[in-house]
C-alpha cells in the first residue's frame, strides 16, 4: 500500500488506522457556477458552456458507466477523461453505497439524487454569487442530511463536482483574508493564475465585503463570491460529526474552501482529513500544503497512484499535470487502496480496465 | 409489548424476532395523485385541493415538528391530525435515521430528500395515469438507491404519504384481477366504497387494459391507473432486497398495490413483512387481510396503540375510525414498541406529548 502523508502525517497515520476498520460510505456533491463559462477559466468540459453539463455527466456515469442525459463523456478539450474514471473503477472495487447530492446542478441527472434545495451560482464577477437565504438553505439542508447520513458509517467520504471550483475557493479564501494567490490549483497543466485573480479581484471588489465581516459570518462570503457545492459540502461536515462520524474530504486544494468555511462558524477540525492525489501534492503551480496550513491542523493524505505507464494517452496526460483530481477521485482512491492493502500499480491495472471499457462504449 | 399477528402470524414472529436484533433506517415515499383532488375521494388535506400538499406537509413535520413551505399542519376537514404525529413521536424515541423519497410531489419540500425523477400522478379517470417512461424511471432510480440504502441497515422500514392512494390501489388491484372492490381502507370513517369503485371503473374503461397484459407488465399497469408512490416504494423494496436486507412496509391496504407489483415482476415476497395499526385490522369496512392473502403470504404486524384514553378529540377521533394509518404511522410506532419493549399505552402517553407540542406551537 503506497501512500502518502503530505501534512500532519501522525494525525494522518491516525486517520488511516482508523479508517482500516471504519464502515464507510461516499457521497459526491455535484452543483455548477457559471463561472465555469468564462473563457479560459475551466477545462472540465470541451469548451467553456460544455463545463456546465460536467457535473451531471459525472454523476450519471458514477451510477452507470455511462451518460445517459447526453451523449458524451465529460472530457478536457483535449479529450483527457474525467477522474470520474478513477473514482468508479475504486467504487466497484470497493462496493461501499455512495449518493450523489445535488447542491445547484445546471441539469439534473437522471439518477436517484439527494436534493438539498441548491441553486446554481451566478459568475462571481457580479459579486453575488448566490442569495444569501438560498446559502442558508443549502448549508441547513446539506447538515441535515449529515447528520443522519453520519449516522450509518464511521466514515463519510465526500467528493465534488463543481467546474470552476478553484477559482471560487480563490475567491472566497481571500474574501476571508487567506494568503491564496498562486496556491490553487488548476485542472489544467498551465495554471491560467492570473486570469482566476482577474476575475476573483473584480468579484471582491463587487461584493464590498471586509474580511472581518467575511470571518464572522462565512456564508455571507460565500453568498458573495463562493459557489453552492462548497456550502453544501461544508454543511454535510458539520451534520456528519454532529453525528459523531469521520470524514475524509476526497479533493484537492478546493477543500481548503470547505475547512475555512467550517473554521468560521466554528466547527471542530479534528475528525477531517483530506484525502487527494499525489498529482495534487506534487503540483509546482500550487501549493496545497501552504493553503490548508494557514487554516487548521487537517492532515493531507494522497494515494501514489500513477500513470506513467499506462497505454492510453488519457490517462498518462494526468502524469503531465492534466486534470489532477475531482470527483473524490484521489479520496476514493485512497480508501480502496487502504481498504486492500493495493499497491499504486494494482490500482492503476484496475483503472485501465474501466477506462478500457469507457472507450469501448462510444 | 402488545403487538398483533393479524396474517400469517409464525413467519410475523420470526420478522419481529430479527427486527429487535436490526440495525433499522427508515424511508417516507411522499407524491400526489390528482385523483387526490376528486370531491368526496380524499379527507387527507382541509379540502380536496389542500390533498395535494399534505404530502409536503408531512415530510416537512417529520423533520422539523413543523411545516414550514405553508403555515398549517395536515389535518382532516374537521382538524383530525396527520398521522405524522405518531410517526415523529415513534422516530424521537427510536433515534434511527430517516430519509424522504420524492417519488412525485405536487410542493417540494423544504427538506433534503431523495429526488427519484418523479412525477405527479394524473387523474385516474383518464387511464393515463403516468408516462410509461417515468414510470421506469421512478421504478429503476427507487431500485438503484434501494440497493445502496439496503447495505445500510438490516431492515429498511418504508412509509408513504399520498392522498387518494387508496383509490389508486383499488384500480391498480383491479386491473390485476384482483377482488378488492369494499376491501381497500380509507382515512374516512364512512369509506366512500361506491364513488371510489365508479373513479376506478371509469379508469379502468379508459384504460384498455387486459388483465393478462397488467400482469405481464405491472409497470404499465400502475403507468394507467396507478401512482407514483407505489412504482417508488416497489422499487425501493426490489433494490433493498438485491441488497439482502428486510423490509418493513409500515402501511395499511395501500400496501397491496406495492406486494402486487413486486409478485408480477417475480421479485420474490419472503424478506417483506408488513407493519401497520390496530385501526386498520379491526376496520370493518376495508379487508387488509383478505387482500394480502389474495397476493402472497406476507406477515401482516399491527400495534395496539391506543387512544381510547386520550385526553384530545384530535387522537381519540382515530378510535373512531378516522385516519387509521399513513405516513408509515403504524409501521413506525410498532418498530419503536419491538425495539423497546414498550407497551400500547407508554407509547400513546410519548404520541400525547407530540401533539401537545404540535397544538402548543399554532
Amino acid at each position: 500500500m503506497d501512500v502518502m502523508y503530505a501534512y500532519m502525517p501522525e494525525s494522518g497515520e491516525l486517520f488511516v488506522k482508523q479508517l482500516k476498520k471504519s464502515s464507510i460510505l461516499a457521497l459526491y456533491v455535484i452543483g455548477s457556477t457559471l463561472t465555469s463559462t468564462i473563457p479560459g477559466i475551466s477545462i472540465a468540459g470541451a469548451n467553456p458552456e460544455a463545463t456546465l453539463y460536467t457535473p451531471t455527466g459525472d454523476a450519471e456515469y458514477l451510477f452507470y458507466g455511462k451518460v445517459v442525459s447526453f451523449n458524451v463523456i465529460p472530457t478536457t478539450p483535449d479529450g483527457i477523461p474525467t477522474p470520474a474514471v478513477i473514482t468508479r473503477a475504486s467504487l466497484e472495487l470497493l462496493n461501499i453505497p455512495f449518493f450523489v447530492v445535488n447542491a445547484g446542478c445546471y441539469v439534473r441527472p437522471k439518477i436517484p439524487f439527494i436534493d438539498v434545495n441548491g441553486v446554481v451560482g451566478n459568475d462571481i464577477r457580479t459579486g453575488n454569487a448566490m442569495k444569501y437565504d438560498d446559502v442558508i438553505k443549502i448549508y441547513e439542508n446539506s447538515k441535515l442530511f449529515g447528520e443522519k447520513i453520519g449516522k450509518l458509517a464511521n466514515t463519510v467520504l465526500i467528493g465534488e463536482s463543481i467546474p470552476g471550483g478553484t477559482t471560487t475557493t480563490l475567491a472566497f479564501l481571500l474574501a476571508l483574508g487567506y494568503d491564496a494567490k498562486y496556491k490553487i490549483s488548476s485542472a489544467s497543466a498551465y495554471n491560467p493564475h492570473d486570469l482566476k485573480i482577474k476575475v476573483v479581484e473584480e468579484g471582491l471588489k463587487n461584493a464590498k465585503l471586509s474580511i472581518e465581516e467575511a470571518r464572522n459570518d462565512p456564508l455571507k462570503a460565500a453568498s458573495k463570491v463562493g459557489d453552492p457545492v462548497m456550502v453544501a459540502m461544508a454543511g454535510l461536515v458539520d451534520g456528519i460529526i454532529k453525528s459523531d462520524a469521520y470524514v475524509l474530504l476526497a479533493g484537492g486544494t478546493q477543500m481548503s474552501s470547505v475547512i475555512a468555511l467550517l473554521k468560521h462558524k466554528n466547527v471542530g477540525l479534528d475528525k477531517i482529513a483530506i484525502g487527494t492525489t499525489k498529482w495534487i501534492i506534487s503540483d509546482r503551480n500550487s501549493d496545497i500544503v501552504g493553503l490548508i496550513s494557514q487554516i487548521g491542523k487537517v492532515p493531507i493524505i494522497a494515494t501514489t497512484l500513477d500513470f506513467s505507464k499506462s497505454e492510453f494517452y488519457g490517462l498518462k496526460a494526468y502524469e503531465n499535470g492534466y486534470v489532477k483530481e475531482g470527483v473524490g477521485a484521489g479520496g476514493t482512491a485512497l480508501v480502496s487502496q487502504i481498504k486492500f492493502e493495493l499497491s499504486s500499480s494494482d490500482l492503476a491495472n484496475k483503472i485501465e480496465n474501466e477506462y478500457k471499457k469507457l472507450i469501448s462504449k462510444k
